[in-house]
């Protein structure tokens, strides 16, 4: 098991694209043994992340996703950069159909080799899929990624997640703010460091403006001060300032520490949420705990017991659980 | 003991306000005997909580909250309605000065037996400042208050805290939106579910009146939908309209399910976050951890070592302390 450890790192550290493959597939499993491993390969590979463009994409449907990251994507191979594309999906559980999952999405950027597309995990909470995007996300970067894109799918909690795990986060948009069309969840326009109206395709160039600076108004207006741009995804135009803007802002990041102390503090959450997690799997799984949960939590909910009443009795249970004889 | 928190209990049910005064005081101790008491008191209580308005009130420095809360809770005392004020300021540990602690503030809404007013309680995390104020506020709605204000600073983390124990937030804002001064925190605004501007003040009408104008059309734009209105405070103008607001408001959630809904999630949420914290702390202070803890924390912050890496190390380490002296 070592030894194919090792392999596997040196593997992944060479760039090996089937290697990664099979390390994200072992990080996605739910298998104890194969979370054994993961974690060790992870830190074997620890030393060699850090330096990629770690960036959130997110946008309505109908906002052109798809087309957006495939036209940025290629931008950036064209540049020589190696991009990867993961995607955070909580829906995906539900529906079956995790996004990136679709094959005739990002065809072009599917086939370029310095590209690598990897569809949600599926299935489990926000936080299982969040913390196997991360992995990815670390296993992507030691395979030599420069940029690793995280798309996700415009539902709220999942774009507030995305953002805790990333450097910036890009928010597409349409013409016609306003119109109360867009369906922004409510949150998510203030997160984004980066915000592109997209389809400002020709003819529409003005309605793209338009919507542009109603959402600047509106963003200082709120306490929020990103970069607005506007583009055509469609037509290839205005791609380049979307990456010079996530650029120079990472760069602003980067010369006053910002980006540092945001890494830190991201890995040491990411530390304690794995904490938590297990902690919680252990109380909610003992015995004696899970015997009195549903007739607890039912009371709480319901106004009949308070809140640390609750809490007092499961965790006298989880520590005695001698008790529940008695 | 169990006499005491039954007697407690009943004078609290009563209305009496120095046994409220007194059980406040139990739940905001850190001593472990007084914890007990306080919680066992709490269960005896709940059953008589849940009728209460429970409303968040925030607004930066400057906007007038003093005058706006006792002007809006003279108004209410006025309807014959008995109004407590609590307040979460998780500054106070640091400046000593808790909010509502100062004694020239709401003097007149402080003389009024109808009314109850408590500052914050000091000390501590966030969290444990949250605990305390919301388990105050059901003692609160146990001792027959109709209304339970929970008054906020306007730093950010606590406005979201506050939103999640409370039916409805309500905003104080400036005349002038959109010069920059506000001052406001990304994601404040749109928690809030009313919006007031304050400060409109004769001759100041129209500028208050542009300025709900703008925030009503950049809250649309990002998403959020809340009553917007203006109101002079100092002259007592407004005031009837922003009550009829939150009636309102409230009264539509009753409606549609939604505050049931809301406060149960929000109960069954505080009981998670009790058992977490006891889990937490134990984990946090378990010998084998607390040795091992800085140095592993040091090593993910830095990205030396992989974040499930370091959990499952320290994991290991709680759970088989023997390893310790291995």
């Amino acid at each position: 098991m070592t030894t194919d450890v090792d392999q596997l790192a040196a593997r992944i550290r060479g760039g090996d694209r089937r290697a990664l493959a099979r390390a994200i597939t072992l990080v996605e499993s739910t298998r104890a043994d194969h979370r054994a491993t993961a974690t060790e390969l992870l830190d074997r590979v620890v030393d060699a992340t850090g330096t990629a463009v770690r960036l959130g994409i997110s946008g309505v449907p109908g906002v052109g996703k798809s087309t957006f990251i495939e036209a940025f994507g290629l931008n950036l191979t064209r540049r020589g950069k190696r991009v990867a594309v993961l995607a955070v999906d909580p829906t995906s559980a539900r529906t079956g159909g995790a996004i990136l999952g679709d094959k005739t999405r990002m065809q072009e950027l599917a086939r370029t080799p310095e590209a690598f597309i990897r569809p949600s995990p599926t299935g489990g909470t926000l936080g299982g899929v969040a913390r196997r995007t991360r992995e990815a996300m670390l296993l992507c970067e030691a395979a030599g990624f420069d940029v690793v894109i995280v798309e996700t799918v415009g539902v709220g909690q999942a774009e507030i997640t995305v953002s805790e795990m990333v450097d910036l986060f890009l928010l597409l948009l349409l013409p016609g703010a306003g119109d109360d069309l867009q369906g922004i969840k409510k949150g998510i326009s203030e997160i984004a460091d980066v915000l592109v109206v997209n389809k400002a395709d020709s003819g529409q160039e003005s309605a793209a403006e338009a919507a542009a600076a109603a959402y600047t108004d509106a963003l200082r207006i709120v306490g929020a001060d990103p970069t607005v741009l506007t583009c055509s995804a469609l037509e290839g135009r205005g791609i380049d300032a979307v990456w010079a803007a996530v650029r120079d802002r990472r760069a602003e990041m980067q010369a006053s520490g910002t980006l540092d102390r945001r890494r830190s503090e991201q890995a040491d959450r990411w530390m304690w949420a794995a904490v938590e997690d297990t902690l919680l799997h252990d109380f909610r799984t003992d015995p004696a705990v899970a015997e009195r949960l549903p007739a607890v939590e039912a009371a709480v909910r319901e106004g009949r017991m308070a809140p640390g009443a609750a809490a007092r009795e499961l965790l006298a249970a989880f520590r005695n659980p001698a008790r529940k004889s008695a």
